[in-house]
């Protein structure tokens, strides 16, 4: 029996994950990012939980690392990720070969995410699919003929910085009316703040600055405010996912990600925007569905992409 | 040698292409569509040029017909044409095979044209490629692993209708802020002649409504606000641009058809706007560059596209 080291890398936890060739999950466990002290530090930590883990140790016969950011999965390198400030241009699949003494690869987390869910989750069985992963930045990643899509430079799939309201709010990237600027974490919390202050009320439950969380447990107990602010937050999505059809075509998108917890508060206003949507021929086939795998979306297909690659498949 | 037969159908002409197996042209023509007559008296009258076309006849192995529109290859269906009224639901690969008697495939105009100019044109050799044709609507097509992607519903490409300023212009399919809407012809005479008004000027050689290509030579010999409005546009084709590369990440993407001829008019601020995108590492890499094969680059797609056909591959 084959098994897969995955490790996801968060800003503040990597999520680590043994995955058998099936996708089966022999082990999970969870240790604290601290990207201040370096990738290898990081490394280390990780060989440290797999040699705690006791009897697989030895047992792995390779490993995939994937982080959000700009990752070169040809090369290994992470150019540039947002969560992890000061990993600039590491080799990131050298330090972890080096650490676990076993085959790596690196993949961006949404790309990684989305080969889990279509290999093991809300996208089984398709053939083409995309799955966009909703947080404080907004992944995205697409499986094609059954294959991830990484694009010419490796770095396709980034739904999140298609820009879909050319004059609107400011991207974290730089850029203006990016997706991830308008359904971004932060954006929703912007949103419901103000539409309350338009509305001129006040919500002690909220706190200074509400959680997307604690906007979305609001809204479902009946908070109209909190509930209008996902419901533009829908609308929003649901354009950038009538773009995703016209452009890819996918039989079904799915929405993974601590924001998508807010389920049908954000996904219903997002499927009425594409069924309204006009060359509806195009709109009626793809099912816009919850993504299952939760937060082990991107070590599972971080890991099956690693035993692939191990394959000799790509 | 294998001949096939291309019939690119336009709202005004059918163009017509006899083409053999390596994309080579042996012969041309243009017949009018006359469209209010319906799709069988086309197809008898694109029978009837072939027969004048004399030792050709009897030799073409197979047809590929190609329209603007929903086209549904799988089942030889035309959904719906913006440029044929009327031919709706057609089943255009029968009435062809019909009035030819040889196999026909349909494709979408766009997609064509994509094929073509990868098999032929500014994308030979790519392995991930896109190409936009500019004219009244937006046309959209991709290569993907060096074949056309068409989706699971067969309507993939269709970037025209992509979203990219959410609360911009109507467009004729009756959404708003597509890029079809912001850089279609009808967008860019409307431009030009809204920057004329506000400017308090007036241009006796432009008429009443300039076409984009009076508008194109008057901003070639020195027209500062015709040279303004193709500087808007290029920045919009720019930005949707950057949105297909963070989604596709192709190696080129070639911008043909009528509007194109306006050149580095348009193409200049694009590549601009592409470069002046954050997250370089992704737009680096990618070519913006004029398509190679004029109108001839649909009947050339869709003819090799329907000898792949013959010859078992999709």
């Amino acid at each position: 029996m084959t098994l897969v080291l995955g490790v996801d890398i968060g800003g503040t936890d990597i999520k680590l994950g043994l995955v058998e060739g099936e996708g089966d999950i022999r082990g999970s466990g969870k240790i604290p990012t601290r990207p201040e002290e370096g990738p290898e530090a990081a490394a280390a930590r990780v060989r440290l939980w797999l040699g705690e883990s006791g009897d697989v140790q030895g047992k792995i016969a390779a490993a995939g690392v994937d982080c959000a950011g700009l990752v070169d999965g040809e090369r290994g390198f992470l150019h540039v990720s947002p969560n992890l400030r000061g990993w600039e241009n590491v080799p990131l699949r050298d330090i972890f070969e080096r650490a676990l003494g076993v085959p790596a690869i690196v993949e961006n987390d949404a790309n990684a995410a989305a080969y889990g869910e279509w290999a093991k989750g809300a996208g089984r069985g398709l053939k083409n699919f995309v799955c966009l992963t909703l947080g404080t930045g907004v992944g995205g990643g697409i499986v094609v003929n059954g294959a991830l899509y990484r694009g010419s430079s490796g770095f396709a799939g980034e739904i999140g910085h298609a820009v879909i309201c050319a004059d609107g709010p400011l991207c974290a990237c730089g850029n203006r009316g990016c997706l991830e600027a308008l359904i971004g974490a932060n954006a929703i919390v912007e949103r419901a703040a103000g539409m309350l202050a338009r509305a001129g009320e006040s919500r002690s439950a909220w706190g200074a600055s509400p959680t997307v969380e604690a906007l979305s447990r609001a809204a479902a107990s009946g908070d109209a405010i909190a509930a209008a602010a996902f419901r533009e937050t829908g609308r929003w999505l649901g354009i950038a996912l009538a773009n995703v059809v016209h452009i890819l075509a996918p039989e079904a998108i799915a929405i993974g990600g601590g924001v998508a917890g807010a389920g049908d508060l954000i996904l219903e206003p997002a499927r009425a925007t594409v069924r309204d949507c006009r060359m509806d021929e195009a709109m009626a086939s793809v099912r816009i569905v919850p993504a299952e795998l939760g937060n082990r979306a991107s070590f599972i297909g971080v890991s099956l992409l690693a035993l692939g690659r191990l394959n000799g498949r790509r």
